[in-house]
């Protein structure tokens, strides 16, 4: 098995080749796997990404940081890295989990992401997995909305509504199916002033609210785009007071 | 203020003066506060204790690693080095922090700790930061058991028993007392084998267990001390048919 395109496609070529090896090995396929390389990767991982965040970002809180953080070292990110990486097909699976599609689950491809991270700080030192990392980071980086990314439905919906002072929406259960252990929940979202109502179902009551302020969002920047924005100017304190004061902190 | 003496505890000597000073700054006392500093010396200090559990403890996986630093970096484990350190006296806290005894708060002590961290990395780059990090870990490091720390009373108790092929301990709630949203719980734990019976008390059953775990373990070790073990000897397999076979997983 060649492994020149991975260490090409990472930009790290190997002193050590055993170490990437046992970075692409998974537990099911033998003793000498991943998991301890994993364990270090994820602390160097969240470490870089943190450091790359307090230089790009300067002005924003440490809360939104470790907002910001927590999304883009998620399964589901690193996944979708792996997935550019073509980390599948090195991956070394057992028996088992090939048979069973080991190497498409995004749990798999993240971890082994992250003991090739782990892997690179052991062979090349900090300098090089920073390099490594930043490479992989850099273009999701360009892209991120601090003001959004990793934020829920119900929260960005509120935001939207306040950056507009508009007052908050209201979720009303409007129907429940099912036995109690298989509940299903349809919940109602609307927005009074722009004339939007809709409803979404959820497993659970939450679930269900998060889904209806997704639609209600969409309808209502469809309703009123960010450039022709309906923004009260500032000299109109009057639209002001005839609003509910928004003083509930969304609990995430 | 001059904080030589910090410096030289630290064994690192700031280039710039003015971070040093941020990262002794509470939010309380100004706009120029230490909280960005402490999201990135956070992720500093979890990836460098990563590294040094990695290469001291070469054969435990990755659960336990996990456990070993969640144990290191906790709140409690930073402020005793905080206090070390003797941070107290040059942290810049406001007017209120100041009367309430901010500079004794094991948050504060912590939550500065990791700033410095951070104003360390930020100021000399990331050997200097794992320097200054292994400095005040050393010692720390030296002394850990791998086996034990940050294990809960009942976890210890539990492997206690089993390496002595003794059964599980039995946890009985003698008592309660008190109204339903104050109640105290009395919980028994009882080694037969050892003859032990000890009883603890706790604001929830759980704390009640681990409290007389705590109690129990330190009785079953006065009682058979390691040096002088009960273990079976491996001959004797008959002594383990006797015992019933322990297959709970304690959960943590």
């Amino acid at each position: 098995m060649s492994l020149d395109a991975l260490q090409t496609r990472l930009d790290h070529r190997f002193r050590d080749a055993a170490l990437l090896e046992q970075a692409l090995t998974h537990r099911s396929h033998g003793a000498r796997h991943n998991e301890r390389l994993e364990f270090l990767g994820d602390a160097v991982l969240n470490f870089v990404v943190a450091s790359m965040l307090f230089e790009r970002f300067t002005k924003i809180d440490e809360g939104d940081l470790s907002r910001l953080r927590a999304n883009l070292v998620k399964q589901a990110s690193l996944a979708d890295i792996a997935q550019k990486l073509d980390l599948s097909q090195d991956l070394r699976l057992g028996e088992g989990e090939l048979k069973s599609g080991g190497f498409r689950r995004p749990s798999i491809l993240a971890d082994t992401l992250e003991a090739l991270f782990g892997a690179v700080f052991l062979d090349g030192g900090f300098d090089a997995a920073r390099r490594v990392i930043a490479r992989q980071y850099q273009p999701v980086l360009a892209t991120v909305d601090p003001k959004t990314l990793g934020k829920d439905s119900k929260t960005l919906l509120q935001e939207f509504l306040q950056g507009r002072k508009m007052a908050l929406p209201v979720y009303t259960v409007v129907a429940t199916h099912g036995a109690a252990h298989s509940q299903q929940f349809e919940v109602e979202c609307a927005i009074a002033p722009l004339d939007i109502k809709v409803t979404a179902p959820g497993a659970s009551r939450r679930a269900a609210e998060q889904s209806a302020a997704k639609l209600a969002l969409e309808a209502a920047q469809a309703a009123s785009p960010p450039k022709a924005g309906r923004r009260a100017p500032r000299a109109r304190k009057t639209a002001q007071l005839s609003l509910p004061v928004a003083v509930a902190q969304e609990i995430k």
